[in-house]
């Protein structure tokens, strides 16, 4: 099943607003819908966000009668979501045809999707690849924060796109979640894939997983990430720096997944990322009841820096980094 | 403002299972009404729960007719939580003087209470004493987790009395108070106690923790105990250990603050130390609503065990115990 899928001309996608209660997928015919639909995060994640664009412009064009009707459709539908960087250059990118006619606009917007899929693919297979190296020959014990899985992506994820393919391979023993505070994108999201899955898990409150990794209860850390600067220090979810902490500490490989395009060469270091403070009412607030004393406040950030120094590997669609042994994103060997 | 006290021959207490949003006293005439607030955890916290059966048996000393009714409602009391120590301990306490007549028994109960009140203090001072002694001479930026203050005992309390000493000093710049999932001692009660001190305080998620105190956001950590083994190992609150990796990878002191009677000298160390698991439900549902999909389930360790490695000092209502220079609870120094 995909997250979001052109079908019989129209985007289908799941509605995550309603998981893990119900899996509701919505039919969106027009542009308008799919634009509430992003804004209200019924479709989330860098990669899902970037194929929602190009389909947004597909039907467009398959709709508007003019170029121009179509520009102005696809810059609304940019402006659903200002700061989602992938959003905009789907979209952008299926405009690129446009002179091309509506079915070349399609054509473009089945390819993010498929090589999207096909990303995935190869980190799942060399991410597990490499558990197995790290690990030893037998069913690997994971633990995982946030959700890096299909709802993010397409079909497959980052992260628990490599539990996946360990699962598919018979190679998984079973998955400590955090449940990740503030929003609990783990016990929600990748509690659910995993059920559907058939994987064996356990959801655990977020600072549970350090202490359960020093007693030895994984084998194997696997994250996503927000931005890996050129030296290998990666953002990623507040609490994946805890977690690599503990991993180390408990001598077990901390293992980051995520495309090349999450590597910026322009930072050196992970210093110079900005951390975005999202605010106390995420973490003061739980389904709008109020759980701290009206005139707290909280400090917020949505993610954490872990060093490259705590990093064993870097596994992208194109290759792994060996941070352990001194390999870096600006100085990694490619793969084939 | 005590969280319990014997007030013109009734008990009041603090109904913490209505903070943090309303201050409700309640009057508590009888023992069964006591049983009740115990059961639905009115009032919690072992040094509360020591006075609350303390007083309890008061009570009943001043208005049954016979010693027999007397016991047999103290044997009552003793069950309301059979888990809880020091409950059948001031239970107990308070019985053994019933032979000398009501107001005997009211005598050793106001005992117990003045005695936390003290004990609190001392250690109050003490660690503000050494927290100074630490950091340098200049206001602190205190860490803590879950809620040892006032709430869980009479007056003061252990870690986050040390705090209120420090902010009573004006040696306190603020502190960084951890949520504390999965029950949110820290959100709902520890915020409580901070904003009436008039102290500054924020609260953030539990994993944010380490990495503020990787970017260098505090300048100690504070942390009460379950249990602390003969050697220093602490058994505390879930969330504990990381905080302790990530103070020591910042080189900030970490520093556990208990009373005497938390150390267990027939523990050599914390590896015996049984953790309880308090289930699923309590981790994937939040006032009821379901956070994670229905099948699901989680490991919850109520806490976590930091070896005394990680720990800098602990602070005893008796003595300093510097575990960083090699003393530990067997073999520390006993200040005057």
């Amino acid at each position: 099943m995909k997250t979001i899928d052109w079908v019989n001309g129209k985007i289908e996608l799941i509605d995550q607003t309603r998981l893990p209660g119900e899996l509701v997928i919505l039919s969106v015919t027009d542009s308008h819908a799919l634009i509430d639909a992003i804004k209200r995060l019924a479709v989330r994640g860098a990669p899902a966000l970037g194929v929602a664009g190009a389909f947004g412009v597909a039907l467009l064009a398959h709709s508007q009668r003019s170029a121009e009707m179509v520009r102005t459709g696809a810059a609304a539908l940019r402006a659903a979501r200002p700061t989602a960087v992938n959003l905009s250059w789907g979209v952008d990118r299926a405009l690129s045809r446009l002179d091309d006619g509506p079915e070349a606009v399609l054509e473009e917007a089945l390819a993010i999707r498929d090589e999207d899929v096909a990303a995935c693919r190869a980190m799942g297979e060399r991410g597990a690849d490499l558990a197995l190296a790290l690990v030893g020959d037998k069913p690997v014990r994971a633990l995982t924060i946030c959700n890096t899985g299909g709802l993010c992506a397409v079909e497959r994820g980052t992260a628990l796109g490599v539990i996946q393919t360990l699962h598919e391979r018979r190679q998984l023993e079973r998955v400590i979640v955090a449940e990740t505070r503030p929003l609990l994108q783990g016990a929600r999201l990748t509690s659910w894939e995993l059920e559907r899955m058939g994987a064996d898990f356990h959801v655990v409150v977020d600072s549970a997983g350090p202490f359960l990794l020093a007693r030895g209860q994984a084998d194997i850390v696997f994250i996503g990430a927000d931005r890996i600067a050129a030296n290998g220090d990666t953002a990623n979810k507040i609490g994946s720096f805890s977690l690599a902490l503990a991993a180390r500490y408990a001598g077990v490989p901390f293992v980051v997944v995520a495309p090349e395009s999450t590597i910026d060469l322009s930072m050196d270091h992970g210093a110079g990322i900005e951390i975005e403070d999202r605010g106390s009412d995420e973490v003061l607030s739980f389904n709008g009841i109020r759980t701290a004393p009206e005139a707290s406040h909280a400090i917020n950030p949505a993610f954490d820096v872990t060093p490259r120094a705590l990093i064993t590997a870097i596994v992208t669609n194109q290759r792994v980094i060996r941070t352990d042994a001194g390999e870096s994103p600006s100085r990694g060997v490619a793969a084939p």
